[in-house]
């Protein structure tokens, strides 16, 4: 999990609306990938600067731009300044601290989401921040990286008959976002596979690296959940959007995603009361081994510190000690300490500790 | 409880409507179960492919078409073009991961719902998928396996002067949740019981393979409040439906059947609290356990070090030590070693330790 | 507390609005009570049989029929036949684990209740199913058994002038329902009366005893909370019922009504938070008192082992040992020894152990 | 904090509306104490009996009359009569174990709110009930004993030029529950300050006695909690009274009364959740406190134990025990033992319990 | 964090309004700044007294009149004269304890809000109340000390061009807003550093100075949430104000300035979660930690202990005892010895304490 809120003091007292580069920079250089398509043909191009890149061709083109890299502030201002967007929504690209959310103006929709990945490596989710813009004939995303998450989209894209091509903006905006909440449900489950791989070890052999992933888990858990909620308001707004940009037949597909981000909610809050659980679990587990380990210590010492005691009063030096004369004494002893011993292991018996 | 998220990666990046069946595949062959009836006449049919199926032979006849099996996705896909079904409905039923909900469209509703039972042997809860569609004429339920919770149902349905031979499919849905409700009752109530059996072991004896039930039970007991809460609202919907399935004399009933849900709902989170109760009381019963160990062990110590290290001293080889030369040193020395003890045991009745 | 789902299995698959009696059958026979009255006159009968019972005589009269005992459903039927009552009623009536609740009909209401008793004895609470229908001019109670609770309330009924005599049957329904709430509160008393006697003991002498009592009367206060909790519900909304039967005059009284459901309903709240904070006050003490006795443990290990070791060294059989020989040495190994028990006594004074 | 309810017995199966004193005597004799006003004059009279006061002298004098002491019900009940009250708001200001509560009729408004006062003590909080009816031109408050909280209020009032005797009745209401306010918070900061002076105790020394603070005064604060709580709701509501009682400039003032009951509220919230992570820390903190006497214990025993059973060995009396004999077998025994003590608190400084 | 209720005894029993600081006196003199301001012209005064303030030269100028220090009651009543200013706005002003807020008159609005600095030195936060009234040519602010953190908002004044200088009086309330919101973010980045430092020593080294630390930010967190929330509800309102101030086009800043209220409340959420988390692992792993040092003491103890006894038999002085008279015997006690430790390592070993 990274820091939730990154570098404030580079914005602190500046004017709102400024262009400042908040994250860590993933890449060297800035890519601009162009896909122009309509029902009949599709084009592609693939550019390091903005000037590059021809205007649409033909007129019922829809123009999905892709920019990979957000800290070439320049570019950015120079891609603002040519779609005419708000300054507000520019700091908001570039800070990719933001907090996922829809905000409608009056010809096109901005969209901010977080794309998740679960690092099986290093066992953690990795998070990146996604732009989204849908004019009535374009639709621009702003990637902190580039991600390939959206490679089988392309290559759906790509076939003449399939129902992106068919559909205007907003059905490639839904497209992107079904997407992402297939990747949300695909961390939680990867996520969730460990989790449960933990139950058996909490309660049979709980020690600290136990604790230590438990604790991990309910951490990456908590900022998915972070992640996850505010895109749930934001896939609910979708569809109540007023421009003209989600046309009828969309809406049951729309209906579907809400249905996944639900399951995907659920999940993790299933997944983060298992944490929870196995914490009370384990916590449990650790108190009730103390019990054992004690009554371990308690025998031992029960038994053989009486013993010792026996022992050590033969073992006085005393002048006049009657009893070590006696010829039969020192069977007499031992047989004193069988019975001293047998008569603790029956009260421990009784105890129900042996 | 079973996985939640199910085989994700296998429709990651398909296109949203494909047909891939996602669960355990529990039964070899898909079975077709079709009954016919109106108020005088009943006709049932079993059929393995759905072309040998007859058309509807009386225009007031209601058919009632079960299918059990989901994993021939092509047998799905023909009964969705016979009766043109929308396929992202098609996509929920052979998706057997799906949340319980209801879906109106202009001629029928769509219904998605778990079945549940109580596993007496693994005492864990199994749950089904069961999605139904009622139309005007006709209701279909796509069931996992082959299950005989509606055996009764169908005994009801073939007496001629039955309330459900007098109604609409309206009816016949209502009967089936109600159906599921009293399973999901019966359910709650078998688990419940064994849950209330553990109230007593976990004040009195208070071992891992109790800590190892309540964590059980309660994984069951919430994968149970997972499978029901949805459902709850759906019986909420059903009653405001706006086509015409629901007549006005089925209101009541479905009233009723609101309150079954309610009281599932209830009695879950009872069960529930109970066993955070008994978690609770687990902890603190382990934990009193460890000061009546502790006691003993402090008791005993407490009375033989001191003891073992007077009897120490006079074990000493020094040359001159006057006590070992006087003739009833020994005797003194026995009663000194006894007013020690009692002394130590005064102490420890007084601290109420005995 | 009674199990929570009784005999589900008993309807499982039955059709609903089938008479099954559900519960513990208390009393042998059925017995059925009527007072007549109005302003200037009352009659009262007991019967055995339904068809025993004479018609109303007077116009104005109102009848208020009692029926003890649920077990005889062919009874219940003939009532349900004559009065005309809906066969869910019924079932609901005989089926004793209904939730409190009020449902309004054309010209009557039926309102289920629980009636509530602290059995001191037991120290638990009884609950007994209470069914209400209240018509025009009759009002019909069933109860599980004989219950004395509504004594108090004939008692006032039969003197001439009382505000029961001079108001409908809506104002009867209400007396009915004061009792019951008034019982609740006798109830919560009683209980809460010994929670609060638990308070000292639990700090001071936390023995496995009060931790039982704490769970038992948790349990109870808990099923207090789900009998009482839906009543109020029931108590708000029988102020506004659209039928004729609550007369302006009433309507203080039912907010009286309501405050009382509230008071029952704050102070179970207030006994519940007392009892979760004796649990953790319990739970903390005896960590604490482990704390004392780890401290008496250690106190005492601590001086006596190094003293027994310093003794053991002079046990030792060493041909040449020569602190042994020197004339003084026995009383210089004292003065060690109390030189260390001092220093140890000084260490654990400095530690605040003592 | 006094029994929640009270005496409940005393009334069950009592009439509605009936008159019986509920509550501690405090005092032995009704006061009348009454405050006749306008913008002009004022005159101040003190009265045992209720014949003994004069009617209302000038047309726009306001009335204050002040009831200290509740037990005598005949004169109540004569109070009830002269201002034609209804018998259940007369039974409500009796039963001192009452609700806070606001109730509008026609031309007067009925309060019931709580007094409290920190006991500095006995460290408690103590409350009194005070009920208010106000008139168009008068004002009735009941007090269960005389308390002298009013008393900077009556100076305020026997001041020519003040707001109170600019305004009407409304606005004295608002000024005697703005002073019952200002007592809440008075009794919240005395309670707070000792809460947190408690803060350093816990994580130093947190002995039972501590703990026995945080639960008194957990429950002090839940007692306030209690009684404020319905209070909130009342001053919300008698901004919008419909009654002409609440003039236009008296708003501004209202609202910061509730103002002070929201920073009440927030302030209880705080220490509320002060005392429960006092709590845990206690709880921890004491845990913390069983690992460093355990480590104590743990030392002590793991280094004297071992070098006793090496003195051991060398006090055994075998015939044949070749190290005995060696000249300095002595020397080396003890090189041994500081050896192997050396070595212990090595492994002890390692695992850092040192 | 302060008091949070503030020498209200100073306040007990007067009349509403009256102006009476309540607060730390943190400075000694009352400074007035002012800044008059239109587009084309800015110009800056420092007075200690009112009167010497000219008026406002020019039609079209703001005046931003900023008061350091509330000691001064005569000054703020002067202000309170010359603006016409509510008695109770005035008493809202010198009483430093008030809950954040916005109050809308006919032609001015105030504002209450705290500014917040994290004091890195004694890790705590710190907070002063600002009081903003903004008329339609004027805004005066109230600050408790001369506060820097306006400095780069001034700066920004002063550029001719700037956003501020184009727009109204409510343009600068919102700058003055972002701007106190900016410093809450700052004051969250750097205690949520310092708390995402503790997450490893927690489960490493949990000692007491961790739980003084966990326990220390837990309550600067809390006392963040209590001034932001506040703040939060207050933000939103200030776009739906009815008077003038605020524009068209100022709105997106607002709902960008709502955005970071969000972020800083739900970083708050993160933190305050994560301290919970660190509790219960410090707890866990403190128990844990008992576990590891019990182990080693009943290892050792278990070992010794018979040992020690066995040594014991043989140091006994009875005359008869074969086992001494034996050559090797000395050889085969060592080697029963040994057998023994052995015997109870591999015990341990299977137990899995080793």
């Amino acid at each position: 999990m990274a820091r939730l809120i990154k570098q404030r003091d580079l914005v602190l007292g500046k004017s709102p609306g400024s262009l400042v580069f908040i994250g860590n920079q993933k890449i060297d250089f800035t890519t601009l990938r162009i896909i122009d398509y309509n029902k009949s043909s599709l084009e592609e191009l693939e550019r390091l600067h903005f000037h590059d890149i021809p205007d649409i061709s033909l007129d019922d083109n829809i123009r999905w731009l892709s920019i990979y890299g957000l800290h070439d502030t320049e570019l950015i201002d120079d891609i603002g300044g040519y779609f005419t967007i708000h300054p507000l929504i520019l700091e908001d690209i570039v800070n990719t601290g933001q907090r996922p959310k829809i905000e409608e103006y009056d010809d096109h929709v901005f969209v901010v989401i977080k794309i998740v990945r679960f690092n099986a490596e290093e066992q953690k989710v990795n998070s990146d921040q996604l732009s989204l813009l849908a004019g009535p004939d374009y639709l621009l995303s702003f990637h902190e990286q580039p991600i390939d998450v959206f490679k089988p989209l392309r290559e759906r894209l790509r076939k003449p008959k399939s129902r992106l091509r068919e559909n205007n903006v907003g059905y490639l905006l839904y497209a992107i976002l079904d997407t992402v909440v297939d990747n949300y449900l695909a961390a939680i489950e990867s996520l969730g596979g460990r989790i449960e791989d933990l139950e058996d070890m909490v309660l049979e052999d709980p020690d600290p690296e136990v604790l230590d992933r438990i604790t991990k888990y309910k951490r990456e858990i908590n900022f998915l959940r972070k992640t996850i909620h505010p895109a749930r308001d934001l896939v609910m707004r979708i569809g109540r959007l007023e421009t003209g940009l989600i046309l009828e037949p969309v809406i049951p597909f729309l209906k579907d995603l809400q249905d996944h981000m639900t399951q995907a909610e659920e999940s993790l809050e299933t997944y983060r009361e298992m944490l929870t659980d196995q914490l009370n679990t384990y916590h449990t587990t650790v108190s009730y081994k103390l019990n054992d380990i004690m009554k371990v210590l308690t025998i031992f010492a029960a038994i053989f510190i009486p013993l010792t005691f026996i022992a050590g009063i033969y073992g006085t030096n005393f002048q006049y000690l009657p009893e070590l004369q006696f010829k039969y004494s020192y069977f007499i002893f031992w047989a004193i300490l069988i019975l001293v011993a047998l008569g603790m292991l029956r009260y421990f018996k009784k105890k129900g500790w042996l």
